[in-house]
């Protein structure tokens, strides 16, 4: 019975032999002798002042020679006992690896999240400024933290109205029932063969016809040259207030904002000065018609609201974080789009009205395995029925497997932010009980005051009452 | 030794030091002293009578100074163990707080579930009531409360079935076979010219020309004045009989019911007096469209059987419940269409037969990202194509991401709601058991009585038995 | 100190106070006293022999008045618990319910999959027969029991190939190169009116000329006579060897072969008899017709494969089990179709050639909210392609939710399934190693029995080995 | 109480009776006596060195005659406290069998994911070769690892850029632009008849026509011949160099390869030899045609990269492991478009120009249930309608249930197999820090070995920060 060794681990008795614990000597269990501090001469028994509850775990290590966790303990415990008894976390099996380490995954994501969501504004207010120095952080609080005052949270909406006046604004300018007629195309095409130039226009295409024989109006323009100079002005004043100058174009937002700077008065000059030479030259056209189109991108400067709308963030937080998933996802699509491809080619070579190349066999597969269906092209043949049935059905089983991945991640982000907002919300309301205690209470929060000893909960169902009315689930 | 201290937990006995316990001083067991009432001199300890299980994670937050919870203890416990030792809630750590707010949440979701379903029937019952208010109460439950009494179930499917009349009349009074030619429009035109009035009516267009030359039969303008009376009845009488007024127009059902009853007589009385003036007055005619219309939300009555149809007003329960992940559906919708439509027109340029303006390309986005895919507009250049392809890639996993957070709140309603009425039916059949022990019970019921001893676990099995014949998963 | 009361269960003491556990009278603690027969004079407590660590959540009942149970321990042990404690299980607290119920639940589910698919053959092998007793038994199981010989196996797959070939054959039956030309469609005509005759056909309608004009060919003729008698013999052998006649009729299955054997018979007389009369007699054509159409449902005796192959009746009970989720679907489908075909005539009122009826609009709203998209009617003005957005991703929304619930049913039901298959292998392996200990036994069972310590361990991994090469997951 | 037995277990006294325990006599507990070794008469009770938590369950074994499982504890411990207590696996409830079963599942999962990925280099260089299969050695882990040098890893990606070349090629052989033409049709013809031949090609088809009367360009067959070659030379050293040719031809890929290779070269002798009597001799024709179809299936070539890219090997992994629910998804699918397509063409007989023949209407029937909708045919009758209505809402329905549990798979082994390379690199870095544990080590490294109590957690920290930056969640 020498060999008995007992364990008095916060009040639970727990008896293993020597030998067993021997077995890990580079472990705090395994290097007991009776002379540590642990050692309880009296009883005869070590003492450690832990949780009874995890050391059944603990010794199961010294028994089995590896850990197996059970799954209802927060991982912050096991990380917390394996320090204190010197356990390396490599004995850890494979099995239950997994529920070690998810503490530390949702730990990193939620902190993750957090970085997201910081806003800069408590880091300005605590360190003092010079006359300068402080206009340029008040500007630049205006411009970046809508949550900073109630007039950067006017602007922000203000800003997010012209970006939306941005997007209807080429919708516009491209419907012929605006634009305003200037000249005949029959004209124009005399006038340019007169002067011996090159016209770069299709006469066939009304699209192209209407854009050189039409202007947009002048509120149009001018409408179009207000937006130009807000967002230029708001794009200086934001890079000139910025503090951290080296960070500024880290921030994808503020890079393509410098791009459509100068993609929109590139567009600005050259219809002021150079209209009649487009033309002309086709170098110009061209480049001409490249800024057009960057100027699409202004509406990505919707996504400048993730700031105050966490969901948008979280939505484009799961997107980047999926970028394996949507990589897989990619080349799957490829490679089953190419094969489709290919095979609806052979099987439709003798009909004479469908799948005249095989290029258009690809657009066929994309559209089909999208299950989007447009029907401009259809395979007719038996044999290409066969191939388009089973090249519906493989979309929506190859589709739907990573899409799953990704759908889940984003529900699992989406939770851990509503419980970071819940947490956040607890501990504000926490904060303004001890802060003002008298006088800008709320009657609620009085209320659970009075009776302190039951602040903690009574706190609680406050906060969840208000919770019931938002239907917040 | 001196320093430890033992504390006796529902018999299990908790060895750790005074000094751990006393850095939280404001708690019970840290301002524990020997004079308390807890204190047994005999044995030298402190004796609570709570759970040991959970006392624990109790003692680990004075070890740790941070509370973990265990996954498998239901919330309601921790609540009740935080008051007792009177910890307060702050105190728990980020990562177990919604292990502890789920319990929380989930009650707050079963009492908003519970809320929604409470019949009104109990309440009327209690108190006396004079002869009009009786007759007045007999009739708002009539109306209301469809489980109230038979007649009241039979009059609420009589209901439905005029509101589904309701909604097919207009169809057939739109149909050409249905309707009776009264003019021919060349006659009529002449006629109106002669008159020397405007006609503001396309001859080309076969729906007006149909809508001026031809009348609904009898029995249809007859059918709807039944309806519209039916209704008017209805309402009148549901109003009049509402015992609180106030709260009557909050319910967005009888708010509805008001405007159709104004728009139903409007149309009733313009097409009964001023039939012919509809030609010459614009105004009168386009007030007269406005009602027609409105008339259409006639079909959302159907939302009335969301009293009796749980499942149905789980799923519009849902819906509201997740107006924010609506919200972020839209805006991602909003802004992809936006650049799609704006991206399509620019690579479809050059194509003249396709995309002539960019409106056309917003309704393209929409089509092409929900996979619908009408085909009445299809991008055909190369460019156009890989626009077209990101487009349908895009909307799958856009549309995926909240249509799952959406779909898992629903499923999660749906649950609960499920399990709220298996609760409901256990206490309905124990009450049953008790009030009427032995003339009305049923055989089953009986049966479990005899062998008293028994009740609970047979109970459940005679419960449980209905169920399998249900297939009540 | 004479108020507490020391209980000993199985080993480990719990200490509470008498005025604790009287707080319930009834129950088995409540009215302990110490001429129990659990009470131990000598050490002064109680001994029940009942696992200690369910018993705090008995304890914490008469602490707080309700019950609320830990998620790790399986329902069954609750049941026994609450039985031997004579607690009455309306003193479950709400939350917890769902806990104690999913067991039972469970229970009930799994049996209801043994009992879909037990196999009747050992039923008749106990009770010995009479000779002719004992051919319809034999018949019976070679016709509904797959599993009982080798033969009624291979009879199984001739049976499915003829049901496949049945289901070909009428395809044939329509296809114009299969069928023979005996007249001409004006001949025909001729000859009609030269009889007097009222002709129903319609002469600008190809299928129907195709009909009148030409035959199916003879081996086609030869081929659906064979299937005819086919399945009535199956049909009369199967009846005539069933040996619970009154339950025959209540397998659906059952019943479809019954109309479906009038049906056949009816065609085959009409077509050898009256063919000439079926152009002149509208009723007896229109007989003729919904007896061919009643025909297709030959199909459904796919559904007899489910004896074999379980996911397919477990796809089937989900449908079944799924009936009030499907009405949920179909009322909310129905409500919202109705509604978007109303808005959708109204507002594409003014365009003359969409929407010529309402009606016209309940078909596109069908295909639009299902994302189907056929292109065959489309919203062409502003308002209506509005409408058309919002129905397309309504239907998403609506659509996503209560199909959510069915997978989600089907998925519990699926792996329901592969537990039992898994849990019944496991027990078959065991009979087998006892029955045949010696000479029929596998070589990897008979290694397994050798060291018969390890039997068990060893048993099982044979078991999931086989598994890994399955790639059963 | 001589009845009572004590037992203690890792220190924990449990209680029972010796009647309990004599009820399964063929276990270890069962057969206890007071001879035995466990005994320990001082103390009149049975010692046991085992985990005290998992004793209950065990005990309760006795009590009730069955096991039933808390879920909490890996399955691991309950497999070794059986074996140890000699419990045969047969006693366990089939209720909580998937609670025991479910560790040996994902084991044997875990373990088939990690036999798909293992590197057969650390085999080849345990053991000394001879110069010639020193170089075999060389050559097959250059072209079957691409993780065993750069060099391998290089041409992996050549090789794929190859793939890809090797997709586009037929693209651009079959495009009009890209094609030279040789010869006119009309020559061609006239030719043909001179020389009295049969031309298998129809006039009309201007796809045929194409391909008779032009020819590829010069450079695309350059590029043709260079691919051929490139992966036949591939082949060759492949084979040649595969140090276990049995199971060269068990990998899929390989068979491809073998085939391929003939079929590329039958067509490379065909073009070049016998070009012109492709236009006399059908058979020839026929083989060509097959040979030039089998060259599609190249693209495959492209699940090579599954060594690298564990992602795609785990989607089809996925694939193969849902066989079964594939299977039920095709059974299942047949059956309705079967019925369906059936339906549809009875429903719309009378509409002249809608569903030919029912062959059609099965096409109709799998583009409506994949949602696709082409819109090529589509129902115009109102019964048509209906069907067509049914039919939509059954495929959304139908794929919806086992897509969910193919979809949910997939999830179980991607998770799996991230959880598998998260252990993996903890394990690497461990051995990293111990083989150099002074030079090559990172900074990070460096830092977390000084502190080497905190070796275990702050070792995890430095990798999970890692995995911060990769937003790996």
């Amino acid at each position: 019975m020498s060999d008995e060794i007992h364990l008095n681990v916060g009040g639970t008795l727990f008896v293993t032999k020597w030998s067993t614990l021997q077995r890990h000597g580079d472990t705090l269990l395994g290097s007991l002798t009776t002379t540590s501090d642990y050692y309880n001469n009296d009883k005869n028994q070590f003492f450690f002042d832990r949780n009874p509850d995890l050391f059944n775990t603990i010794l199961d290590f010294y028994r089995n020679g590896i850990i197996h966790f059970p799954t209802h303990i927060c991982g912050w415990n096991w990380k917390q006992e394996l320090e204190f008894w010197r356990i390396p976390i490599t004995n850890i099996s494979e099995c239950c690896y997994p529920t070690y380490i998810k503490y530390e995954k949702d730990q990193n994501l939620v902190n993750y999240i957090k970085n997201a969501f910081i806003v800069r504004t408590a880091e300005y207010q605590t360190h003092k400024v010079s006359c300068l120095a402080g206009i340029k952080q008040r500007i630049w609080l205006f411009l970046e933290e809508p949550t900073s005052s109630i007039a950067a949270k006017i602007f922000s909406i203000f800003y997010l109205l012209i970006v939306l006046l941005s997007a209807i604004t080429p919708m516009l300018a491209t419907h012929p029932d605006v634009r305003q007629k200037v000249v005949d195309i029959d004209i124009l095409i005399y006038w340019v063969n007169l002067n011996g130039l090159n016209l770069w226009i299709d006469k066939e295409n009304p699209k192209e016809v209407m854009f050189v024989t039409t202007v947009p109006p002048k509120w149009l323009k001018d409408l179009e040259l207000f937006i130009t100079i807000f967002f230029s002005c708001e794009q200086i004043l934001r890079f000139a207030s910025c503090p951290r100058k080296k960070e500024f174009f880290k921030d994808w937002l503020n890079f393509l904002d410098v791009v459509l700077f100068f993609a929109m008065w590139t567009i600005f000059i050259i219809e002021q000065s150079f209209a009649e030479k487009l033309l002309e030259n086709l170098d110009l056209l061209i480049f001409y018609s490249v800024c057009y189109c960057l100027v699409v991108f202004r509406l990505l400067r919707f996504f400048r609201i993730t700031k105050q709308y966490s969901a948008l963030r979280i939505l484009l937080m799961s997107v980047r974080a999926s970028i394996k998933e949507l990589g897989l996802l990619s080349i799957t699509f490829l490679i089953f789009v190419l094969l489709f491809a290919n095979l609806i080619y052979f099987a439709e070579l003798r009909d004479p009205t469908t799948f005249s190349d095989m290029v258009i066999g690809l657009w066929w597969s994309v559209v089909t395995m999208t299950t989007v269906g447009y029907g401009d092209e259809v395979p007719k043949s038996a044999l290409g029925r066969i191939v388009g049935s089973l090249c519906a059905v493989s979309g929506l089983l190859l589709l739907a497997m990573p899409i799953a991945v990704i759908a889940g991640k984003f529900n699992d982000l989406y939770e851990k932010n509503a419980n970071r907002e819940d947490f956040k919300k607890l501990h504000t309301i926490q904060k303004m009980c001890k802060v003002h205690p008298s006088n800008t209470m709320t009657l609620q929060q009085s209320k659970s005051l009075k009776n302190t000893s039951n602040l903690n909960t009574k706190e609680l169902e406050s906060n969840s009452d208000n919770k019931l009315f938002e239907i917040d689930m």
